[in-house]
């Protein structure tokens, strides 16, 4: 008999029966790997045929990268109150270098699962954590500089490459595969992933595969500049508190929509069970600031945070299986004043928390100095870091200053500590930049942290237009991302307003899809261009359906458009709702190559009699490519 | 008594209602010229002021460009049966080149006004057209070539300047006007723009003031590099036909939201009467495709298209007051051919209709055997020439080919053309291209069409996202802007799919202002910094009412931060609706600061205590700037 209230399971119930839909004309496609049990989803479009008027030409299908997790196959059975298959278990336990835990061994979150009062809204299945044996590193880091290649790299590379080679070796995709020479500034794209190069890339430090073991349900990724650039997405209740039930429907949105990897900022009451219901439940890396909860342990005074409360908090939130952490042990004492003259000083909300300690004790950042504890903590369950820029700009006025960089060489610093304990390592990115200073953030970072992958949020290119900072960060995304930024966290229209609602998460998740495809087409990542030669046959051909199912939101387009044309026929009508039949230059187009071929003959002549004859020769002499088959 | 039916006098008086409200905090000022008939508008925006621990402190108005017109001045009677007062009257009679005709002198012209079924759609006041005397050249840049400076350019200049020397002279506004240093790309943008720089930039061909001698109630605005990045909007009813009412409210709508110019490309029944209206009312300088009306006169049949019947509707346009043509000139016959492998062969109806023109004839581009007789026409009118780009690319794989930068060299050969006749030209772009390919486009256009100004469409820089297609492109406008385009063709959501209604403009319009702003931002356009300083400064004191009356779109702001904390209280209060009062970061560098100077004498003894001597120093060295008044 479940304990969770009746409005729960029917919230729940109704809310994954809009998640679980699958995408227009797409069926989820597992490719597997040299195991069974590794099986990689993509989601395959169908596309219907080309009529020309010399017969009919097949259309392949198209396969995109799919972060919808299992929520999008219908043969999936979906149940939020039992959680996800465990994708990753058997690998975890083959490995040997784990061990089950009797239960939780933080104090909070032993006093969490004995309390009555939450039976409520306790996940029913909370498994017992796994943590490293004595002496033991778990991370992926540590496999790869042994030279071991694990299940989880073996699954991001064939995840990476989305069937490529196949597709090159299909005649089918011929044109599809065209794609113009990209502009990389010094990333290194291998025509084909290989396991191999995954490995050689997380053993670097250049890239990570955010994989915590007590999250089995994770479908692994890999963050870094030399693979398909992804995208944060970010949820979590405040004060003006929303349910649990809210927060695990906006990570499942989320996740269909192309939230690569999610962080949980809830600041409520009940965080640590919201966090439990979101990872049970999550495909995708999850990842949280570790400070923020431990503020609420201390009733929001940042002057009374211990190291002993913060260990036990990381204690806590890795046992449940967070990914990733944000943790601010750049903002050091001496980095403060310099925020005095700001503009917007300190916005990051865990960087102004730990100023204020610091200034409090005047003591350095307890983060700076228990940074090997911390270490220890990572590598016992290969949480990664993403170290936070706590001193990020929070405006045009104070992009690339001297706090935020002085910031950045010490996650230099610390990022270079942590991979002796082959801690996977990401670095926390601004902010407000204009886009002529962007360039130098990619290249300073690049340099100071060793190249390890670095995660932005936006940057905003100017500060005047709240309520659509989704499109002034995405700009900057776009931009960071070619630039070498290997994640863009994404940015709501809510930004600097209030908090997002489902249709603002999904607003800001495409624009930042936008962005992140936009630097892979600059960077000219290998197949980026598919989707794009794709799309566009079908556009010329007039082919909406296949439009609309290859487009990053179908529903939305396909909305679009019917407000204009409801009917049916019109989707199968040889002009655009734009234009209307006579003023359709697509159609006109078509009339154009027909008529050219029909007139194959007359063409010269005709030319010729009115006396263009220099043109007419190099139209004779071009003639030849218009009558090839399109 | 009014031939207007009810109903539309309803509803244009209903529609001016909304588009005539005041931005909020906002008043029209007038900067007035040399001579009193010289009233340039700018909106400027009064900020409340700053309640800090040690005092209040002023906070000084804000000054932004003002693309509204009239609508948005209280003081002005707005009337769109009478239309806008005529700003340019006096200063075109004076130059007594021009003479008033009997009445149009074009025959579609003539048959319209002598048409009494049209009595009921037609404008009431319509003026009878200007033509400059036999001999004589109209058109701006014959003036500054002479060396004059008109009203029209000091006009500008002003506009331009928004103030920026008084702001200079006015210490309040020191902190304000900080900004980075840009990167212009070669673009020479001096400290104050002066009517004499006007005029060079004119002169040069640099930059183009449309302003047809028959659009007297226009404000006079500039096109050009080494100027404000501008932003054009569309607006047009189709076959699926929207009214003529509905056009005029897009064309005010478009005015109030920052359109620059607009482009009238409508297609229905009453081309001729909805134009009228439009002209009569619009402030911005209005453009529009000429050939699309020629065909509706042929009944959608290009290969029926005249020479003749051209002619007849270049002169009906000009006589109504249009003030920039798109003629699509360089699109060759012997081009066309190269379209004929491309994705998505002929994108642009104008270039299209051309094609299909040429083929059907085997006969040069008649736009292009004219264009000397073209030329003559727009001088007599001073219409500018948008010079098309019939064979820009409609997808990433069509970017920058040869069809494209074939037909751009030709563009150049015509521009050195026209400016033989002192005509002023700018030159339209792409399209779609991916990121790293856009500044090719501009540097090629600077050389192939000798700096005369770029105005492009996006670029959008996927093809994937139809429905979101005002991000894909203003990510590629913001950066084209940068690298030196000098005006922006909107792109609404609808693009590819429908037709844009009024919240489709708007995100249009909006979005496209971010980019033009981020780009002269990352130019380093003086003063641009201005109104981003002013809004994070009031972000990070919480001066609610400010931060919206200062962005773009101050009635979304409210309206997003109203979802979350509906309550007047909370505009005052100091915690932002995102994180709560706990968590608020900005409200705890306060306390940072406040801290700081409360415990000034304690710091370092404290931080001496535990035994961070070396940090301690660097503390009381920087020490001193965290005590300085914020």
């Amino acid at each position: 008999m479940s304990a969770i209230p009746e409005d729960f399971i029917e919230t729940t119930a109704r809310l994954s029966d809009e998640v679980t839909r699958p995408f227009p004309a797409s069926r989820k496609r597992y490719v597997t790997g040299s195991r069974p049990d590794i099986r990689v989803p993509m989601r395959e479009i169908a596309q219907t045929p080309t009529h020309a008027s010399d017969g009919i030409e097949e259309n392949p299908p198209i396969f995109v990268y799919d972060t919808s997790g299992p929520y999008s196959d219908p043969d999936a059975h979906i149940d939020l109150m039992a959680g996800l298959p465990e994708v990753r278990s058997a690998w975890i336990a083959e490995r040997n270098d784990t061990e089950l835990l009797g239960g939780p061994t933080s104090r909070f979150g032993q006093r969490r699962q004995q309390d009555p009062a939450l039976a409520h809204l306790r996940f029913e299945h909370i498994r017992t954590p796994r943590r490293a044996k004595a002496g033991r590193n778990v991370t992926q880091m540590h496999y790869a500089r042994r030279g071991e290649i694990t299940p989880e790299m073996e699954y991001v590379a064939i995840r990476e490459n989305m069937r490529l080679d196949a597709l090159r070796a299909d005649p089918r995709y011929a044109k599809l595969l065209r794609q113009h020479r990209g502009q990389a500034f010094g990333a290194n794209l291998p025509e084909q992933i290989t396991p191999e190069f995954v490995r050689d890339e997380v053993a670097a430090g250049r890239a990570i595969i955010p994989a915590n073991i007590n999250h089995p349900e994770l479908e692994p990724m890999i963050i870094g500049r030399n693979f398909r650039v992804k995208i944060n997405t970010n949820i979590g209740n405040s004060e003006t508190t929303s349910s649990i039930e809210e927060e695990v429907e906006k990570m499942v949105w989320s996740a269909r929509w192309g939230g690569d990897t999610l962080m949980d900022l809830s600041t409520g009451k009940h965080i640590h069970e919201t966090r439990e219901w979101i990872l049970r439940n999550a495909p995708m890396p999850i990842g949280t600031v570790p400070i923020y909860q431990a503020l609420e342990k201390v009733d929001g005074k940042p002057e009374e945070l211990t190291w002993e409360l913060f260990r036990d908090t990381l204690i806590e939130q890795a046992e449940q299986g967070v990914d990733y952490f944000t943790i601010h042990a750049g903002v050091l004492l001496r980095y403060i004043p310099l925020t005095a003259e700001r503009v917007t000083g300190i916005v990051s909300r865990g960087g102004s928390i730990l100023a204020k300690w610091c200034l409090a004790h005047h003591q350095e950042n307890f983060l700076y100095t228990h940074f090997a504890e911390i270490c220890e903590i990572m590598r016992a369950y290969d949480v990664s870091f993403s170290l936070g820029d706590g001193l990020r700009p929070g405006s045009i006025a104070d992009a690339n200053d001297e706090a935020q960089f002085a910031e950045l060489e010490t996650l230099g610093e610390l990022t270079r500590f942590a991979w002796e304990h082959d801690v996977q390592v990401m670095i926390e990115g601004p902010g407000h930049v204009p886009m002529q200073m962007i360039e130098e953030n990619v290249t300073k970072e690049l340099k100071d942290c060793f190249e390890a992958p670095f995660y932005t949020l936006g940057p905003l290119i100017t500060d005047i237009a709240p309520a659509y900072d989704h499109i002034t960060s995405g700009i900057g995304a776009a931009n960071i991302g070619w630039y070498g930024t290997a994640m863009l966290c994404y940015v709501t229209p809510k930004e600097h307003l209030g908090l997002p609602d489902k249709q603002d998460v999904r607003d800001g998740i495409v624009t930042y899809k936008i962005a992140a495809h936009g630097a892979d087409l600059a960077k000219g990542l290998p197949g980026a261009q598919v989707q794009d030669n794709a799309i566009s046959k079908a556009r010329f051909e007039f082919r909406w359906e296949d439009q609309f199912n290859l487009s990053l939101d179908p529903d939305r387009a396909r909305e679009f458009h019917d407000q204009t044309l409801p009917h049916q026929s019109h989707k199968v009508a040889h002009f655009c709702s734009m234009c209307g039949p006579h003023f359709c230059s697509m159609k006109i187009t078509q009339d154009v190559r027909d008529y050219a071929k029909a007139h194959q003959l007359d063409d010269d002549q005709v030319a010729l009699e009115v006396g263009m004859k220099e043109k007419a020769e190099e139209f004779v002499k071009d003639g030849a490519r218009l009558y090839r088959e399109v």
